[in-house]
């Protein structure tokens, strides 16, 4: 038994028997885990020394889908010298992970063609577009020397606009201004209540006053004398900033009355900040985020990608699994494999010809594809730098657009690109309902109601995805409807020699995270089951 | 009377009489302001044309100190062709703006010389380090086409590490876990409050119930039934992250109790990130705060700067005014000017041998030097990084070193940078007292509290600069018991043909904002003078 197995059995035995807290204190016992924040898995790539004096070599590994899960797979593995062939119906590595430059094309199922013509420079990232400080996307990234670049999730210039609430409609206002409003009404109330007496039943005296004095610095406040008032702070902003000599600069203001701002639902927005996945900060690869697919491309190799390869056919066997595939000239090809890694989305592998059981079928079919549409605007100028002052982050809406996004890369440059509109559900089949002159004439309608005219005037280009209406991936992601199920179980074992892998076996659906944990996992077990043989 | 001054002249006539509401919005009717923020001024450089059919000219000016201030005034005033010369006592540009890299010296007015060894790549910016995305300091790097970046003033992996708090004493909590308590022991307590009728007398039905929306969301909070209570969130983190198949992630918890939350203060940190200056997003140049420095020095003309010019006096004249100076060589010169600009520090200029009067000298002694420290710290590796899951942002501690931060830059790089204090004051003349290498001993005992002995082990290089014992500068900044006073009025007024311009001079103390602006009012005093004359 080698080394690396046996420590890694240990301690899988550790942590099934006493939960994850146990196994990473007894790694921190061990001296591997010096980390205040532990990961999910205590991975450990498979490596060639691990055949030494077995008489084991690396099997043949065919991977269907070159996306996140597919391209890990296939790195993870020939790290100990599996022979891995990927199989990718489209031109190119990355599935999901696609970055639009001038001269994409992407024709759709509806049989209507885009052709991007962004300026030398702009982009889009149609699919992931950030990366959280935790996940192990950033692990790749150092390892694969991708180059990497803050990801402005958050801006406290950007905008809340909320046209249907029953106050402030239609006025866009700054994150920071709603933020200083909220809080200095909450503060307002909760000091108040306290102060009153209400709390009594929860606060010691003691808490009483340190609840208080917080207060007063979270809300910025009045203090008892005044009763607590809200009236307005300079992190409202200014009309005019201030500057030399006497310019002490004019506030924002006044606010809004309480029952105006709780009534505009702004606050409902903040929550979205604290997620875990959300929060600042966030990174993104410089260049694009399919500078990931294309870096693990590389590492793999580039024979060992087929690009244009439809895969028709699946079939376990008794010694391995068979992989059936039209190439790109039409010709039909049959691939023997010691194992085959599905890392395609479930509901196109329901629909292969596949020996693997109706179950399976019926699993595959029980991941509920999401309507996901991305819109991306090229502007002439940089007008929401310049004129607005937003260098990146998002603005956020109740109109079909869900979000605007201003790019997080190229400031001060002549041009940008916007993300018009990032929607889900409904929205999402709103727009991929029209043709694509039509989806930019409803997103610029909207867009004009929170920036001016400038928002038409000034648009160069444009893209759009509906990723349910994409070939070979029809979903911006999938749901499931449980993922405690006997579907979601049965398609994280293998079909006999062929393993699942994708995003959609996590659960981190819609992140790349989950794709390259589901991969690991995948490898983890093909090369125990290899050692084990 | 040339077109651009007469417009100013309206536009000033209409702030001056209806305010900057009246101002702006006749701008905006003018097709001059379509920005929804405006600006302090709408600045009009001095320009050549101004010149035309008037048979004036340029006239010479002396500026004192290249800092930004200094350097804005020049690049101002050479824009319409005056004649400026500056003289500054250091050899390079920037005044505080002072980017530290490998081989950067400094000799303290306490004689000690300190050399950086910083790595090729690795700076610390010792003095200013973010811009604030309302600031005419991005103007000027747009206008000088210096690439900008995002400077990580937050982040929600960074800690709060309170050491002398009633709870929790002595444990990092991350920005994120801290925030997650502190807002759903606030949204706990509110909504007990309102829905037990304590705030009636504020809300109306209606308020109370959109309220009590808004806190179950903000505070990750139980409902009603569960008695509104708060009893932890994913939004805390995980202790394991969630990945692949069956592993939902274990989320950190539980949370502290509500009276220890309360009692250990992290929440007194929060506003922070919700003051006008300092809330995200925010920028820095890329490779280092000095490329500003550098580019307006660029941009005036390496001739025009004398570097190594130590000023001795000023003397008003009738026709203008006078000032000598030392060279590097020892020679001592005296040059004649139309008009002096003195932009050095208040309390260096106050040494001076001039004429100006004793109520100068008393008026630039008003303003009270504070005492500024930085160190920087470079690491062998980026531990922040890779163990902590930390890519830039700032923690914040109750010790001397007030916060540390984490670089903005080099990402997944080999080494890294840390700030290991930025702190004022008391703080900041405990560590000036010290010699460098006790500075560091001191840095280091505090930051292994919080992240433990690789912030030893792993040390490379430092390099510290105590601001109010550095040479021609003698401050991190000035403060004024008034800036309604006479003394502040005074100096901002021209001493005959002497102007004084900086930082210091503004509503915007400590920031290059307050320095160009300073400056770009001294450049319009001058210039419409010169057009009067």
């Amino acid at each position: 038994m080698v080394v690396g197995a046996s420590r890694r059995d240990f301690l899988r035995s550790v942590g099934i028997s006493g939960g994850a807290g146990v196994l990473y204190s007894t790694m921190g016992a061990l001296g591997l885990a010096p980390v205040p924040d532990a990961r999910a898995e205590a991975y450990r790539p498979p490596q060639r020394s691990d055949f030494t004096l077995t008489g084991r070599t690396g099997k043949k590994v065919v991977i269907l889908g070159a996306g996140i899960a597919g391209l890990a797979t296939a790195y993870e593995l020939g790290k100990a010298g599996y022979d891995c062939q990927i199989l990718e119906a489209k031109d190119r590595p990355g599935g999901r992970n696609w970055t639009v430059r001038g001269g994409t094309t992407l024709t759709d199922l509806d049989g209507r063609t885009q052709t991007a013509s962004f300026s030398r420079g702009q982009y889009m990232n149609a699919g992931p577009a950030r990366l959280p400080q935790s996940h192990v996307t950033l692990e790749y990234c150092r390892e694969l020397d991708v180059p990497l670049e803050v990801f402005t999730n958050q801006n406290a210039n950007a905008y809340i606009h909320h046209e249907n609430s029953p106050a402030l409609a239609g006025r866009p206002v700054r994150w920071r201004t709603a933020k200083a409003d909220v809080y200095g009404y909450v503060s307002e109330l909760l000091a108040k209540a306290t102060d009153q007496g209400a709390l009594d039943a929860e606060l010691t005296g003691e808490d009483k006053e340190r609840l208080l004095a917080f207060l007063q610095n979270f809300g910025a406040i009045q203090g008892r004398a005044d009763g607590w008032a809200y009236t307005g702070t300079d992190r409202r902003g200014y009309s005019v900033e201030p500057g030399a000599a006497f310019e002490e600069g004019t506030v924002l203001g006044p606010p809004p009355s309480m029952s105006d701002v709780i009534a505009s639902g702004i606050g409902q927005r903040f929550s979205f900040e604290f997620g875990y996945d959300q929060a600042m900060l966030m990174f993104q690869p410089v260049g694009g985020m399919d500078a990931i697919p294309y870096a693990l491309a590389e590492a793999i190799g580039r024979r060992k990608i087929t690009y244009g390869a439809e895969v028709t056919a699946v079939t376990n066997l008794d010694d391995g699994a068979e992989v059936t595939w039209r190439s790109s000239s039409g010709r039909t090809r049959t691939e023997h494999a010691d194992f085959v890694v599905a890392a395609m989305p479930p509901m196109v592998l329901a629909r292969l010809n596949h020996n693997l059981g109706s179950d399976v079928t019926a699993a595959l079919r029980y991941a509920a594809p999401q309507a996901v549409g991305k819109i991306g605007l090229e502007y002439r100028s940089r007008w929401w730098e310049k004129d607005e002052h937003i260098y990146g982050g998002i603005t956020s809406t109740d109109t079909d657009l869900s979000t605007v996004w201003y790019p997080s890369y190229g400031y001060h440059g002549r041009r940008g690109t916007l993300i018009g509109y990032y929607n889900f559900g409904a929205n999402a089949t709103a727009y991929s309902d029209l043709l694509h002159a039509q989806r930019v004439e409803r997103a610029i309608s909207r867009g004009v109601r929170i920036h001016g005219e400038k928002y038409r005037s000034e648009l160069a280009a444009s893209f759009s995805v509906a990723w349910h209406r994409t070939p070979y991936i029809e979903a911006g992601w999938v749901g499931w409807p449980s993922q405690s199920g006997p579907e979601y179980r049965l398609l994280n074992q293998p079909a006999g020699h062929v393993y699942f892998a994708g995003d959609w076996l996590s659960h981190v659906i819609a992140w790349q995270h989950g794709a390259f944990t589901s991969a690991r996992k995948v490898v983890t077990e093909i090369h125990e089951r290899v050692m084990a043989a």
